[in-house]
């Protein structure tokens, strides 16, 4: 197996938008946060905060049929980067691009779910454009602003740093196995996103990114963002979300695979500085929620984990490439998880899982 | 022919974006303006306006195929649609979509137009998104703020108000022309949004809205929301943009044609007071530009126009439609502008025609 030793998500970004001239007013460099950061001119403690997403892919790909679920998560996915930022958003511009003779109750679906998650995220829908295009494809951008504190970027984790989640992980990947592989049984998927807890991490985090595209994928960008390693200090199966372990276990896989692929989970993925881990924890525990410990930021690099009884150590990016090696196709991409994992194999385990 | 007596495009904006809640911060309604206007979060005296468009169908019907081209208008429909406000950009959020097998060179183009554009507008990239699809689409999100002044509605012109454009029209429906059907010798298209003329405007403009969709489906719009009707005063073929004048009298068309059809000029169409006409008119002479008088804003609903020696009145809508009602099929669409054009006529003018 070919090893690459970059992030080709990140290279590929850079070569296509690595030479626009940037704005003096913005606060974040390409890649190393989740959301657009700009001060807002008038030059007061405020920023203004964008981000541009959209469900493209998983409509293409048959991951997001339901309607109301595709209206769901075109805000969930906006809203989850601005929470990564630590922003307070407000508005969602919504870009529709339906074929010209559209179904209405396809149409009322999708607006339902918009709406729902617009209700729970206290956002408004504040404009947008509709063209008319074979298939559907929703862009969204998303608005927010960021007063008195400072914005949570990507960069800024140091060794020694406590690596956490909001949530346990695999839930996305546990979904798109089952649409794919078992779509009989698929559990259901409309995470919301962090933006409730986000408000108790802002205080504390050193970096933080969303898990959108995957846990591993999230690593491999904060690992390359920041020139550190990571180390899973439990082993993944203690790890995944019930769903994830459920999806593992019935299908035989180990659970790395359940971390792996791009379909994530819209948990924060983040670091507090070791001597704030009593107070982040208190905080956390007075906001009625959990966080979920992953593991330490090392600073030698490369990602370490205990996945069943197999220990890997590896490139971070040889595992959050391989969805873009497979060109995007799932038997050639399983095909190359499989493989990955015999790679690690010792000898008689090989044997194992090749009888 | 059918007669439609309301705007095919207004409808269905109101059919997809009619029951979202709007945000309490949002100062326009639901196609009232061409940008969306947000008091900005702070209450001081500026608003946020943000911009959605995108270049869509323009790729996909073959009327855009230089890579320089897209990435020039991706920028300018959204600057244009902010100067139609008048306010100030200083952003844009760039999302791609794009084959996986993209051509390098493609791309290089494409961000020379981008670059080009936003060197003209002064404006910054501010982040996007990128996605892989079979077919290129661009969709852009313009940001901009509007301060100490009150932004350019598309309602509130009356009865009385002079209708001007900032530059002749036609171009956008000259060059859509030679493409499908000289594509020899077609001319070039690369329109500058009005920013510069917009300051001029503001101060005086009972209404705007910019002419990207074409000047007729403009006035449509207009004439809808603000329940007035417009009455040219010149004949058509003395306001054409020359090149649109050209292409015209080469194919023995009638003028109103090149003033028809949804591919625009990106000129802004604006209305003036007749008591603030002189200075007005002083203002745009100090700062260096000719204003080009339309007609004027009637009590009568309706669009009445001297195309050649055919004195027309109808109903805007019935003009706008009609690329709607051809299913945006281009030999279909220019048979219901022939069909529509013959329905005016006189009998022995018919018989002209049909000969």
């Amino acid at each position: 197996m070919q090893t690459i030793e970059y992030d080709l998500e990140m290279k590929m970004l850079s070569e296509i938008a690595g030479d626009f001239p940037r704005s003096p007013w913005q606060k974040n460099k390409l890649s190393t946060a989740d959301a657009e950061i700009i001060q807002w001119p008038g030059g007061d403690t405020q920023c203004l905060v964008l981000k541009a997403d959209g469900i493209h892919e998983e409509i293409q790909i048959g991951l997001y049929k339901d309607p109301y679920q595709i209206g769901w998560m075109a805000i969930t996915v906006c809203i989850s980067d601005l929470a990564a930022v630590g922003a307070d958003p407000f508005g969602i511009l919504l870009s529709l691009q339906l074929p010209k003779s559209y179904d209405h109750q396809w149409l009322e679906g999708f607006k339902r779910g918009v709406n729902a998650a617009c209700k729970k995220y206290e956002v408004h829908v504040l404009g947008g454009d509709t063209n008319f295009c074979p298939s559907v494809s929703v862009s969204t951008t998303g608005v927010a602003t960021i007063t008195n504190t400072r914005p949570m970027l990507r960069e800024g984790m140091k060794p020694g740093d406590l690596l956490y989640t909001t949530g346990k992980p695999g839930l996305g990947n546990a979904f798109a196995y089952d649409i794919f592989f078992e779509p009989e049984d698929a559990i259901e998927y409309m995470p919301v996103a962090r933006l409730f807890e986000s408000k108790s991490i802002r205080r504390f985090a050193t970096a933080c990114i969303d898990t959108s595209d995957g846990l591993f994928p999230a690593i491999s960008v904060l690992s390359a963002i920041n020139h550190v390693g990571v180390y899973f200090t439990s082993p993944l199966q203690d790890l995944l979300h019930p769903e994830a372990l459920e999806t593992k276990t019935l299908s035989e896989l180990p659970s790395w695979m359940m971390l792996a692929g791009p379909h994530g989970d819209y948990e924060l993925l983040f670091t507090i500085a070791p001597e704030d881990r009593r107070e982040f924890e208190a905080v956390c525990n007075a906001d009625h929620w959990q966080p979920v410990l992953l593991g330490k930021i090392t600073a030698e690099s490369g990602l370490s984990f205990l996945t069943e009884d197999l220990q890997v150590h590896c490139h971070p990016a040889v595992i959050a490439n391989l969805f873009s090696q497979s060109n995007d196709h799932i038997p050639t991409y399983f095909e190359l998880l499989m493989n990955q994992h015999l790679s690690w194999c010792p000898k008689h385990k090989v044997n194992d899982y090749a009888s």
